[in-house]
């Protein structure tokens, strides 16, 4: 990478609450900011707020036909309309319609996009990849700034992998991953956090608009490599929950020979793989489904280049 | 009340896991014990594990229809079968052949019924009142030989109010409501207190069933007042969360000026009433559709008369 690099200056900003429907730090900052979107302004740029999934926040449920989040691939954005198909690909093209279209020059430049989960993630950061130079900037900004909690990194995006999430239709993003929150249920400890996050994250978009020069740094990052599914009965129910010496120890080392299972019978099941990990989403709700009671994330030390715009 | 009492043995206990599909200590240690019922076995009695709601489990959802453990009142158990009646109500019909019928000399002699909340309630033990002998020497007996948490005593009958819940169609019953674990997920520490309290809770049975003679006692309880709604819009939509103060203090007491509510827009909202109450429930998940921000509980110690088999 060079050592410096210059961006065009950020004039349109959108931030999703609500993605999915349960996950109420987001859905109600975004209703409070629709209502009063008095603290989103600044000078140089403009903030609209939005419900990512509004069908599924009527009804408190993370989606009403498939995860929204899941549904920003090509496939998904350039199929033809369909009577039957689910709500969220309908709903899929319409943001990508408003917010996008996905990859081209009229998209936004950057979407926020606001989650919770069941983990104990803190307040997590997450990026596409490290090679996101402006989203890595912000990230070390509320980093430097936003010290009530420490802000994990987490990298989500597998080599060679479509992005298929929400913000992936502007031209950069950023995910807020608060937790540990029960799905349905707003905290106000949580509700504040994210908001101190995103005035940070606006406070960083503005001095980088204004033309503040951001020098290059090193960064602590988790990279995922992977997805560890619960054990199960051969009918498929699972037959082990997380055991209690990985549950709430996100994002610290799991060494080999480390406990990860209980069974429901009282065995325990140990991390066989030869190298430490750091798993991340332990024990996430909306995961079981999925089949991923971790994911699997390595540690990185990235070296970013300069910011400043053109 | 009578300083001794004498009542039959128990012969036919059951045991609901999953009244709600999506509190899932006891959806899986329900079917756990349907798969190996070793644990539950007694010399004096027997122990029938069953899924309370199978449909909401297969779905991860509360219910279904309509709240299945609000459906044991006479209206829905003595009416007709109607072709577009919810799931549930059928399920309670069904339950309540099973397992009662409620009020008759027929019905089981006991039923356990096992609950998550969000809320930080640790290992509350649910009885309907604290005219229910046998369930409160139940639970002086859990609170002096279950140490591993605090068990505090939740009486959930309003005065003059029809009992509705699943364990109303036996002869007697206890609600182990453990806490905080977010809906859809079990946690490995959870399952294990309530494993333990059912073993503790069976063995107090065999003691009873075998003769022995349990003194009268004085115990603390929490006694029920009314419900506590959440600030609202106009529109119905709630404008404010638990304070930060408040949030996870279940059982401890609030008074008069105390913060309870802090809106969106950032304002503290303060108890008003006159007297000291005990809060509890804060912030369960399922309670925002049922406008209850929390139940106003009040402390009591109550004089029990002393038991023994007849």
């Amino acid at each position: 990478m060079a050592a410096s690099c210059r961006l065009k200056p950020l004039s349109r900003v959108a931030v999703s609450g609500g993605t999915h429907g349960n996950e109420m730090s987001g859905v109600y900052l975004a209703k409070h900011w629709l209502r009063d979107p008095m603290e989103l302004r600044r000078d140089s740029f403009a903030v609209t707020p939005f419900l990512g999934n509004p069908c599924a926040i009527e009804k408190c449920v993370r989606y009403v036909g498939r995860d929204l989040n899941r549904t920003f691939t090509t496939e998904f954005l350039s199929s033809a309309e369909a009577e039957d198909e689910p709500y969220e690909v309908v709903r899929a093209r319409k943001i990508n319609q408003t917010y996008g279209p996905k990859g081209s020059a009229q998209a936004f430049d950057f979407m926020f996009d606001l989650h919770n989960t069941t983990a104990n993630m803190g307040a997590c950061l997450i990026v596409d990849s490290e090679e996101s130079l402006l989203p890595m900037h912000m990230c070390h900004y509320i980093q430097t700034h936003y010290t009530r909690s420490p802000c994990p990194i987490y990298l989500y995006k597998l080599p060679g992998e479509e992005t298929y999430s929400i913000n992936s239709v502007a031209k950069a993003g950023l995910v807020l991953e608060l937790g540990p929150q029960p799905q349905r249920v707003v905290r106000a400890d949580l509700f504040a956090q994210m908001r101190g996050l995103m005035a940070c994250a606006l406070d960083f978009i503005e001095l980088f608009n204004k033309g503040t020069v951001f020098p290059a740094f090193e960064i602590e990052a988790y990279k995922i490599t992977g997805l560890m599914d619960y054990p199960r009965y051969p009918d498929g129910e699972i037959s082990a929950m997380v055991h209690p010496k990985l549950q709430d120890k996100d994002f610290l080392p799991l060494n080999p020979g480390d406990p990860i299972f209980q069974t429901f019978s009282g065995e325990e099941i140990l991390y066989k793989d030869d190298t430490t990990i750091y798993p991340a989403f332990i024990n996430e709700a909306a995961y079981y489904e999925k089949k991923v009671a971790f994911a699997k994330m390595e540690k990185h030390t990235f070296s970013m280049p300069g910011l400043q715009r053109e």
